[in-house]
């Protein structure tokens, strides 16, 4: 505990949601209230509520152990999240000052934002205004993606659970594709834009009672896709039902997502998106007319960041961990800097926190190094040596009339 | 146990498998070696399996008790599936002689099959071809599906297990709906071809910590497109985010699934067959294009009958006993009968099982009464009552390495 008055804090969530984003929520609560901040507010919907005046006091929401406890196993973010990304200042000042004015007027002299690579945007320009304008206000980024692509930390809260629900998710579909005495052929789709890590994780399913996975396609590699019709044939002439594990962003050469290799694209959405979805389903049709097998595709989906009962316990002790650290790190002064997370050991596994210039991290994409990919369609054991750690052990749902129970969102 | 020497016993797994049909086979496996049975076999692929030989003798491969414990928690059919139908005697009388001929050399006295309302015609036929050549050997049937579609018994066991599944993902799915700061609809496309049971439990997922899914759609109703859009319309323009629950059987009026209604029919699997799947995809589309309003499609696929890390204690020990009970039945003479689960509390809930005519369950289906749907697009009380005490309890996975074992396939 400090011995002058700890300011006011700010919390905030922001980007895709993970099934342990609110372990960190939790984490800088509980530790800013620990080391005697007065106030601990939400933001709701990130930066983007804050700029509408919406924000809560977080210890009435928050109010008792069994509030906390329930909180880490809440899927989504608690506070609501936002895709949003900042102005420059010289583009509109007048956000920034908005912003200020609103933290000066709640007291806030810590602001903490729980989010990826485009949400440290926002940390890097307020902590460069604050700079700028001498406000003594600290900005400091809590990392979490379930996509794994930031820079600099080893791995990002977030991951391991989506990692651990999609590896026992595999085992059951693997199990479920053997059930018939004729081969099948499963292709899964697996989230991930640009980095394969959670498809990657698609490998751990392999072990002494599952024979795992057949292939696995990361977006790191173009998809050629008569070579993966060739090997798909080649395989299934020998008889053998086979599990396919594709990440949804895979590209063939000239850039073109596989399913709008399809004739017709229907997948653009209400913004005009192309939508990320519908590559296995594709590619499942075109084995089942060209081959004549037996095809199904599933699509991992939203279960895939939201599974909160089936986490990792290391991944939501980390979650907690980066949020408290990033307190104890801007109560002592730091600004501008993420907490990161550094394995100072592979076996026995062990990751400290450190905290890192928000500068190297913000907007940076962290992808599949290629040497961990093989030229087989599948991934290296240096690869499955590094995720492995992350899904161990289990935080047991608070079930309740048979459901895991969440805690309400009362706002 | 009998002061008779008790015969061999052959077991089999037929149709489409559930997170907790193992739970069965180890029912019949452990109760008929409790009782004295000499042998007991499992035939591979079901009926026709055992046609082309394919047998095991399952006490070598379940050896230990943590095999059994393991057992109860694999998920797809252990013995391998099929889906067979026999013919009509008077068809092919050759087939019904091989296999009493088979079941005669491996001095099999009573046969096990756990299956649903496709797989009771195995038992209704051999069972009356035992009676039609004096055959003393015992025909009992062992009820599964997660469709819970069987006449006579109360449920079926796998229902509950897919219904825990499918309530605590629903709820999950919901908290992730309502993250954005904008309204979004998602739709999600759960099993069941013709009866509504397993899109029905989507409404357990309301509660004190969730306000549950919008709408339910079942395929007992003609489902109407038009009614559909302005509902969804009509909820939208209040600024709500939504989640809709729809089964992949619903059909509008002319018998068309949901799915065909679009332009292009993809989905013809290499067989010929329409394949269900693409109706939540189509109406997210629709939503999307017509009203301007983001969505998501979501089918929970095969995970709605192999997540087997998240199964009901309750459903996992009624499969257990449904299979002993059947053991035990047949022992004191029964045959040509399905051991069915009979409520005789609600509250508190208690099951037991009873014996019954086969003829009665073979190839029928049973629905949902249309007394508990409702005109709004749920459903009732009455329903939810029904289907809350099926999915109570956990049996917890046997965690290793981060992940949920299983009993190894090791023929």
């Amino acid at each position: 505990m400090e011995d002058f008055m700890i300011g006011n804090v700010i919390v905030g969530q922001s980007g895709g949601p993970t099934s342990v984003i609110n372990s960190s929520l939790v984490g800088v609560y509980k530790t800013a209230r620990d080391r005697g901040a007065k106030k601990v507010y939400g933001m709701l919907h990130g930066i983007k509520g804050l700029l509408d005046g919406q924000y809560v006091d977080l210890s009435e929401k928050i109010k008792t152990d069994i509030d906390i406890d329930l909180l880490k196993r809440t899927p989504s973010s608690y506070l609501g999240s936002c895709r949003y990304k900042l102005p420059e200042v010289n583009e509109d000042k007048a956000v920034y000052e908005k912003i200020f004015k609103t933290l000066e007027d709640l007291e806030v002299k810590y602001f903490f934002y729980i989010g990826g690579n485009d949400s440290m945007d926002t940390i890097k320009k307020l902590s460069d205004y604050a700079n700028l304008v001498n406000s003594d206000i600290k900005f400091m980024g809590v990392p979490k993606t379930i996509d794994n692509d930031l820079a600099v930390t080893d791995h990002t809260p977030g991951y391991g659970s989506a990692a651990k629900y999609i590896a026992a998710t595999m085992k059951e579909i693997i199990r479920d594709g053997l059930v018939y005495d004729y081969p099948t052929i499963t292709i899964v789709e697996i989230m991930g834009r640009n980095a394969g890590w959670l498809t990657a994780a698609a490998a751990l399913a392999k072990g002494e009672d599952c024979e795992g996975v057949d292939m696995i396609y990361l977006p790191e590699k173009v998809f050629d896709i008569d070579k993966f019709m060739a090997r798909v044939k080649s395989l299934s002439e020998q008889g053998r039902s086979m599990v396919i594990a594709i990440s949804e962003g895979i590209k063939v050469a000239d850039g073109r997502y596989v399913f709008e290799l399809s004739d017709h694209v229907e997948f653009v959405d209400a913004f005009g998106h192309k939508q990320l979805a519908g590559s296995a389903k594709f590619l499942a049709n075109k084995i089942g007319s060209e081959l004549g097998i037996k095809t199904r595709a599933i699509e991992l989906s939203t279960m895939q960041r939201c599974a909160a009962h089936m986490t990792s316990r290391t991944d939501i002790t980390e979650a907690f961990n980066v949020g408290g650290a990033a307190v104890k790190a801007a109560f002592e002064g730091a600004t501008g800097q993420v907490v990161v997370l550094k394995r100072i050991s592979d076996d026995p596994y062990m990751c400290i926190t450190e905290t890192h210039d928000v500068h190297d991290i913000a907007n940076v994409e962290k992808k599949i190094p290629l040497e961990w990919i093989t030229d087989d369609d599948y991934v290296t054991d240096d690869l499955i040596h590094y995720i492995r750690p992350l899904i161990q052990a289990e935080l047991s749902p608070i079930m309740v009339d048979g459901l895991p129970r969440h805690l309400n969102v009362n706002f």
